[in-house]
């Protein structure tokens, strides 16, 4: 199963693609999407959206995870931030990949077990978690993988192995049960 | 000249076009695009680009204009208008057009000659400006039409007879001029 988590920004997007099998986890690939500094903020979006695009068809993920957001420094922020996190959301449902979103609380306790850790501490975590060599670096792209982390160790193991076992071809089986079907 | 105006939301969507001569406008196409109610965030906004791609596509405008916010009610508000204008400004950039932003007073301003008039005020003006026999409803498409108008009317005349005037073929024009440059 792949997770592929998002850290939206209109300057720098992160993102982190964590593949596990309910035990073990790694890192299919994960980076960070910086924008033209000196384009518009559409000519931004559109560079985020096509990068998450291309990323997201060549991991082909699950599922998407991203933080959810509730508060911001203030409202100019908010705003800014949701159209970064708009355009991430929107490219991974033009992909058909469900979006799940996780609090900051939530992420934290679930990486380093405790909601109020410090950023350096879920930085920590996400290398020991992933078994990585350095702390992923700039710090989006650890956020990002932290949240693909949360997701994985909210999913039940049962679902793993459901989302990992090869999919039984429904449409053929419901046809042949047809033709075997006793004539009256 | 056409101006896509724009007043987006994750609910309901708001478009207008106006095309002007520089003296007369009149409404090319406006509309509303309403969200499925019942689906995921990821699902509205993927709702709101595809029908603004299209119509975006099948209009044609030389630009599109927003207004911009710097202000909401609340910080959760501001996010999820953030997400809406996001998806809203890169349906703009995929398409190539240039997006222009208004502060809410310099587009009652322009429409009704007071920057803090009443919603209803600058209804009953969008419907004068551009002769409609009714108001337009929902109050997203009359928005949308405003911002277009207060482009229209931000435009000195001299821009909109540029915009107008056939172009010039600068290539075969730049290739004619080398062929005439006098031999040495």
């Amino acid at each position: 199963m792949k997770i592929f988590g998002i850290d939206p920004g209109s300057l720098r997007t992160g993102y982190g693609c964590v593949e596990t099998d309910g035990t073990r986890h790694r890192v299919v690939a994960c980076g960070a999407i910086r924008t033209p500094p000196l384009g518009s903020f559409a000519d931004r979006l559109l560079a985020v959206h096509t990068s998450l695009v291309a990323v997201i068809a060549d991991v082909n993920p699950d599922c998407v995870a991203i933080e959810s957001l509730f508060h911001a420094a203030n409202v100019r922020s908010a705003l800014k931030l949701g159209h970064a996190r708009g355009v991430a959301m929107l490219a991974a449902a033009q992909a058909g990949v469900p979006v799940v979103e996780y609090t900051p609380a939530e992420i934290k306790r679930a990486v380093v077990g405790y909601g109020r850790a410090e950023k350096p501490q879920v930085q920590q975590m996400v290398k020991l978690l992933l078994g990585l060599a350095d702390v992923p670096s700039p710090h989006d792209v650890a956020d990002a993988l932290a949240v693909a982390i949360c997701h994985v160790h909210s999913c039940p193991p049962s679902r793993v192995a459901r989302a990992l076992a090869p999919q039984r071809p429904a449409t053929r089986a419901a046809a042949s049960w047809r033709s075997y079907r006793p004539a009256r």
